[in-house]
């Protein structure tokens, strides 16, 4: 077992079981591609996992990491998106089951190019009124290490905090005894 | 799946492979024994469970649960004791690898028999200094909805925030857009 503090996996121990075969899902912030990897192997044969990012290198390590794993260039179970996620829509066939976002830089990249509130929200947005499944989830790890991250963590709590619990499971998932800018794991799933 | 925002379901799904045939594990509030039985469930043949509470009524329900499932009453891989919790060093022939907690009153029954800040500090200390595992865990529900449950939160949210986290990972899950007294679910794993 992976360390239960370290977010990042959590949140994939916590959506393993929760996803299955032919499931439409989403990687907001393909980054490495580690979460795409986890999605893929989740949905095959007969699902589909649309990942995005704005960065070419995003892309070019993502599908790197896929063909290690033995996804073929070709299998369209997997599509690799070199555009915002704010523009998912477009390629969302169905309901999403689950959404997953890794916020911050792109690690060992640019850190000129980092994920932003508006953008965020717009995805959220989106989700929380059409775009995910009854009984679908959304991750989201958030870092406050860095000037931007603090700004975006802030709208992000206020955002989650006031979906409304009826139709809303709302978790946060903090490391107490760590430090304040540790990352934190939000998880929401849809209710009704 | 349970619902993921159940925090005692959740406590149970997170423990459920970090806990192995062999292990001792200890139930420190017995209830309803279904902490108990899922506890069982994961360490027996070879392993045991030790389990309190401080209630007649809570060995008799916890029983009648295992019995249920399978136990058999002279089984020794299960041992429902009728004592503080504070004394579970008398029955821990080895070190323990998980120990489960949840706060507050037994589900239907004497109102004024409730847990209490100090009895838990007291499991806590001898399990942060001797008792539990390197890789063993912790898992504490804790309520705030009652005068007592708010003091022994807060009593022990400062408590767990302290431990060293070289030593102790420390994570609080809550349930954000919930109510203020919903349960907190609190996960501590020794480091090393």
């Amino acid at each position: 077992m992976t360390p239960i503090y370290r977010v990042a996996q959590l949140a994939q121990e916590l959506l393993y079981n929760r996803i299955n075969a032919g499931d439409l899902v989403m990687d907001a912030t393909m980054g490495n591609g580690y979460d795409t990897l986890f999605l893929w192997k989740r949905v095959q044969p007969t699902g589909k996992v649309i990942a995005f990012d704005v960065q070419q290198h995003a892309i070019y390590q993502t599908k790197k990491v896929l063909i290690n794993n033995g996804w073929k260039e070709q299998d369209p179970t997997v599509e690799l998106i070199l555009d915002s996620h704010s523009h998912f829509a477009k390629y969302a066939y169905k309901p999403l089951k689950a959404v997953m976002f890794n916020l911050g830089y792109l690690p060992g990249s640019d850190k000129e190019v980092s994920t932003s509130w508006p953008g965020i929200k717009c995805v959220l947005d989106q989700l929380v009124h059409h775009y995910l499944e009854v009984g679908g989830y959304i991750s989201i790890v958030s870092y406050s290490g860095h000037e931007e991250g603090k700004t975006e963590q802030t709208e992000l709590l206020t955002y989650v905090r006031n979906l409304t619990s009826k139709s809303w499971g709302v978790m946060e998932i903090i490391r107490s005894n760590a430090v304040e800018s540790a990352p934190k794991l939000i998880i929401i799933v849809r209710k009704e």
